[in-house]
């Protein structure tokens, strides 16, 4: 396949994808941190449940690192549940019949939005390592002017798990006055040393894939497969914890009585490991996962507040609900606790709860009773507080 | 490089290495777990300190995963020292004016004796991936017949961390008889299944490098090497503790005084990693990492005596010091608290001694003056016991 017919089988696929577009940033681009004017570009994205007429019960639901705009429903590629499917619906806690929901792929994703498998209009070529690297804090410029094209002035909540935390965080300390309540969820205000390390084995596992061609696979008719496997099965590891891993796995093996003195997947594990990993190439692009990745290592809110993180809420009005679990070592409870002091010291409203589970980091992704209850009561209380009207 | 030179390279590099080179299994050949029969086959190893009369003051020390039989003073490739300097030497705790220190490096290994990068008498090429699969107890085996060859019918103790503390408890498990004191740290028995996961991604970052051909790369004159630095770099991260990145490097970036937005190391944490990947290539063998991770993940020593634990340990007669550290979370204190658990169902003679250190998994390599005086303790109770004498 050559490069002109690769990008444009890309951006046929894209035009099948489900869901809302819209081009952003013509009038005035969007200036991303690292100094490039992005503009016009487009955000995919979809919505669940109906605004009211107050415009004032919309959630914004932001995406994780391999996530995207597909909450609830089937997933248009994979054909399996959204990756909220289970929060987001008539009479779930993200209640549709209450509540407008809007989750958008973040720029540098690969789900429609821009991104490095977008055709970048001034070489009519797809972006690939020309595109600009994004931050955190430009992901959510990216969504308050999607915002503004919906009409949303203020948000009801933001909330979202893992990078989606810290949207939320940075949203809730950019713009205070758009955002009613906030919920971090397995969230970081930065990215610690361990994280980073983590991440970098992922890319240099991508880079390391002859198949990447510099980031240029896309004229080759090429993927980087094998590469992007290993970052996933690297990640897919910090993303659960050991005792999931030994209740689901343990060391059963994988249909045979015997281990076979090879390197085959004789283990559970491993064939869990290994399609994870080649599953995962199906719907995720290699260079976004290095722009997304990089997003997080760069992400470190109170860096923006003189190393000060109480300085970034001085004086907010929003309410906060700052959520953990026991079992998450990639972010771990002890990273809340630092946000809730922070958050006490600017003498901000926060409630925090540590969810007691032992499904590692993904809890936030998985049935937790507790959890839904959580966020279920909180929303109800802010919903009353600012005396919140269905659609 | 034709295949020949390439064979003829490396035996010549062999060669050079400093120590002792026996040749085992000549009579009567090793027979392997996987049913294969190993002989003749040559063991590498060293020797610290002198035999006593009796021949009754000898330490095993065995190595881990990465080690070597180079214990002390600078290793022969690396230049730096050996990965148990710290503690093998006079006065040290492996007291080398009182104690015969041996170390041989594990058949499947890359440092003189039997691996996949050795040649396969049979083809006169190197063995690849027609070495057989190897296990803890095969190991064992190997130095049992290496202790024969010492005329060694019994150790004062053998010890060692991680794999190596794997090999100290099939020993002491299989070979009661040969063995006063054991002290299996930082180790398990068995391998958890985040560990067999860990060790999978290692092993297809190998396997996904186009220069691994099948493990036949040294026909190629080839080296898998970005494969090998992405597996090592992944388990570095395992060998440390969260607290110890961030003490070390936090947040820190590496030669400069802003975020690049790219994608070079940025991170000190990132270049530390990359360095920790590029160095190990040259130091070790890709194949031989396949190899010696599937020996522990294989490692399970309750299953091999129906799945009791306490059962591999009737009637021993071995002093026991299990030690662990808690900042651990590769082999964390909970897997030598059951295995203390199963010492005392045996009512085996048992200390168990938990550091505390943010130092991660390598603790047992590093500077920990707690875990010296333990070891150093332990080993003179025991040589009082037994009436040692210096040689």
């Amino acid at each position: 396949m050559n490069k002109q017919d690769l990008a444009e089988s890309w951006a046929a696929k894209v035009q099948t994808l489900p869901g809302e577009r819209v081009e952003l940033g013509r009038g005035e681009p969007l200036r991303l941190d690292c100094g490039v004017e992005l503009g016009p570009f487009t955000m995919a994205y979809q919505t669940y449940g109906s605004l009211n007429s107050e415009r004032s019960n919309a959630i914004l639901a932001c995406h994780a690192l391999t996530g995207d705009q597909y909450l609830a429903g089937a997933h248009p590629i994979t054909g399996k549940p959204g990756w909220w499917d289970m929060m987001v619906g008539p009479g779930k806690p993200l209640d549709t019949e209450r509540y407008f929901v809007i989750c958008a792929n973040v720029p540098g994703g690969c789900m429609g939005s821009i991104g490095p498998r977008e055709i970048n209009p001034a070489t009519g070529e797809p972006w690939g390592l020309g595109f600009p690297v994004i931050t955190v804090a430009d992901m959510v410029r990216a969504q308050m002017l999607l915002l503004d094209h919906l009409g949303i002035e203020r948000l009801f909540c933001a909330l979202g798990g893992s990078m989606g935390g810290m949207q939320v965080l940075q949203l809730a300390a950019s713009y205070p006055e758009r955002i009613f309540a906030a919920v971090p969820i397995a969230a970081s205000a930065r990215h610690t040393a361990q994280n980073i390390a983590f991440h970098e084995v992922g890319r240099q596992a991508i880079v390391a894939d002859p198949n990447w061609f510099d980031g240029e696979y896309y004229r080759h008719g090429k993927v980087p497969r094998r590469g992007l496997a290993v970052a996933r099965m690297a990640a897919h590891i910090t993303y659960l914890s050991e005792a999931a891993l030994t209740r689901k796995f343990g060391r059963r093996l994988q249909d045979r009585s015997d281990v076979t003195y090879g390197f085959e997947a004789d283990f559970q594990v491993e064939s869990y490991l290994r399609h994870q990993g080649s599953s995962f190439v199906d719907r995720f692009d290699a260079n976004s996962y290095l722009y997304i990745t990089r997003a997080m290592d760069y992400f470190d809110l109170a860096a923006d507040y003189g190393g000060i993180l109480a300085s970034a809420f001085q004086d907010t009005p929003v309410r906060y609900c700052v959520i953990s679990f026991t079992g998450d070592w990639l972010f771990p409870t002890s990273e809340s606790r630092d946000l809730v002091r922070a958050l006490n010291a600017s003498a901000a409203d926060v409630s925090f709860v540590e969810i007691e589970s032992d499904k590692g980091h993904d809890a936030f992704l998985l049935e937790e009773p507790e959890f839904w209850g959580t966020l279920r009561g909180f929303l109800f209380g802010c919903g009353e507080q600012l005396g919140l009207t269905a659609p």
